[in-house]
């Protein structure tokens, strides 16, 4: 099963991909073209791996980063403010002095309330799963103590289009695009703790619920930058196309 | 006005403090005591200052920290699982090696949607004061990459028991008492960026949304630590008394 979320006049609908179509609750059909998406979920809980890849962690560090190879699956956060759907605009901040760039996830959708899961049963309470791109603003991740308007200004963090379920997290190609080129692509396989060992691990000490997110970070380098105009896609077989334009932000008028 | 929420057969209901007794919406009547508190609201986004006052940055190096003072306001996060009412259990995590520390806080919650504020109407985004107790476990603190388990792990996070408006959130005193002995007792003076700052720059980058809790750190030492039997009370003149009991969690039963 493949859904998401659309806003029909303004409110937020749950829709199903059928035959090309978006179906809602009530049989009502859509049109997939101008659809305007929503993120799937707007999650309780938002986390994110951050670090998962070593290909990543690596080239963070050829460019001033001082990362370390996590040795255990320590899971972080992002905030729903800075959520939109695909179609949506990245809106680069009026005094970004960048580079922002595109960082293209697996993202785990959680079905049911869970805790204590088992590795071999962590998998039972993700409902499926979709994209995300953890745009990131590289000066402010150096600058400040804390990675939220690095990480979490208003549209940075782009997620869907659909959610799936029945794909194996751990055998899926993402792939990035800008302006229809290829300039990123790698396989969940190379992630340093997979998904059902960071569920399992998460469950010890807290509740997962339903509705809740979970982002596992990206391999490799994140160039080139995002520029203004710029069409970004976090592409991959079984879940589709987040696409979006980047815009910056005009400078507030003082009144 | 001070309001909260209470469980009513399992139900969230929105109460108002009147003459001692909670009102709902209806106008129905609660008795104070025995009620269920709830944390005042779910917020959209779980914002946290961590370091905002300079006797607590001190200290905390005394004992093997090594912060810096800010030197600007940056957001930090706490996440919605670990939020609990006043009057449910802190629940110790079973392999916790502890310590387990309360840190006794001022939390603005956010009444509505907000954008680029100045720092004169800033405050007029508040719908009031809330408090917590941003509970941590410190050797987790210290041994993993993010604040997850030790300062997220479900129960960490009491919040309430009332949202009052109309006090000014930089002239107010927070005490913690254990077991009815005040351990703590400060001034929301001593905060190194205001709350009315806090939130203009934060809303430079990002909206503020209705429901969403910004916790706003705490001054000086958080001992002694918490053990199982204690009760923890954070304690506001204006806002009430947050009162948890501490239990530990037994180890789970493998099977």
């Amino acid at each position: 099963m493949k859904w998401g979320r659309i806003a029909v006049e303004g409110r937020p609908l749950r829709v199903e991909l059928r035959g090309g179509e978006l179906v809602d609750e009530r049989g009502t059909r859509h049109a997939l073209s101008g659809a305007q998406f929503l993120p799937p979920v707007m999650p309780p809980n938002f986390y994110a791996a951050g670090l998962n890849f070593r290909a990543h962690i690596e080239w963070a560090n050829t460019r001033g980063g001082n990362y370390k190879v996590p040795e255990q699956a320590d899971i972080g956060y992002r905030s729903n403010n800075a959520l939109i759907g695909s179609g949506a605009e990245i809106v680069i901040p009026a005094d970004s002095k960048g580079p922002v760039e595109y960082e293209g996830e697996l993202v785990a959708v959680i079905g049911r309330e869970a805790k204590n899961l088992s590795e071999a049963n962590a998998l039972d309470c993700v409902a499926g799963y979709t994209l995300g791109n953890d745009v990131s603003e590289r000066s402010w991740q150096k600058s400040d103590r804390t990675l939220w308007r690095a990480k979490n200004s208003d549209t940075f963090k782009p997620m869907g289009p659909f959610v799936v379920s029945g794909i194996d997290p751990m055998n899926q190609t993402i792939e990035v695009r800008i302006n229809g080129r290829t300039v990123s692509s790698y396989s969940t396989r190379g992630m340093i703790f997979g998904v059902a060992h960071y569920l399992e691990r998460m469950s010890r000490y807290l509740t997962l619920q339903q509705g809740d997110v979970v982002w596992f970070g990206c391999d490799g380098p994140t160039l080139p930058a995002l520029k203004p105009g710029d069409l970004v896609e976090v592409v991959n077989d079984a879940i589709g196309v987040l696409a979006n334009r980047v815009v910056r932000e005009a400078l507030p008028t003082k009144p």
